[in-house]
């Protein structure tokens, strides 16, 4: 067992996980703050330098785990580590988010597609050299594309 | 206080942390595996079909935490969460890698910087839509670029 311990609580307008943005597309120029506890403050030092940022924060409302889910966007069962879905064995949630700016504690971003209230674990600095790969693979998920691809028109549109 | 528990292992060729590759230019193509625990299985279905996963593990060896470090690469003391260091307040390590192939709950993966025998936390899809940004600014580790493409020169040519 490891114990991991809050280090900040990330506000945002959404307040039930109903309604939530399905995916960052859905979530683009959403504003939300993070609020990072005193006693890390001094950690944050040098960040304001990056436009980018990796949130690690628990999915607090999600109460045990499945190992298969039904995702959003698809109608099959998915085993979970092929999926996004909150419900895992350690249910750690991750999303990069655009960071505008930061005033003493509070980091102020946007592009989140996170609950209000969420328990930040962790913040990493966004580096494409480490992060992001060209020429990828995204299995069953390529087969949603189109639903999600009418997801975005209805968010664009409405 | 949060609970986690390891869902698996990683082993890679990779015995201490001196030696280590300081970022995944230097990680290229070193293989490694990723053993998932019998009892997790079942929720590696459907993965087979991403090209890369995100593991996020434990920094396993890693005691206490800075909120200041001098990160590889820099010679001044920079906010933790402005870096990749793993003596952070969560010691939570997040590396992007290449999935070539499963074998019942072993996973061969590629492009590995990841120290042998780290307890697995977790595995994502890595998804371009969800995960990769254009138009980044990486703060401090701009003025490192130098230093990082001569450390991969390096590479490229032993």
């Amino acid at each position: 067992m490891i114990d991991m311990t809050p280090i900040g609580i990330i506000h945002s307008p959404f307040t039930k996980a109903e309604g939530m943005p399905i995916q960052p597309a859905g979530a683009h120029g959403v504003k939300g703050t993070v609020e990072v506890l005193e006693e890390f403050r001094i950690g944050l030092k040098d960040l304001d330098g990056f436009s980018h940022i990796i949130l690690l924060y628990l999915f607090h409302r999600s109460e045990g785990f499945s190992l298969e889910v039904v995702p959003f966007l698809d109608n099959q069962s998915r085993g979970v580590f092929a999926t996004r879905a909150p419900k895992r064995p350690n249910p750690i949630g991750l999303s990069v988010v655009r960071l505008d700016r930061i005033e003493d504690r509070v980091l102020h971003v946007q592009d989140v597609d996170i609950l209000d209230g969420t328990p930040l674990l962790d913040i990493k600095p966004y580096v494409p050299e480490f992060d992001s790969r060209d020429e990828v693979r995204t299995g069953w998920l390529e087969q949603a594309k189109g639903r999600v691809a009418m997801h975005k028109s209805d968010e664009r549109f409405k």
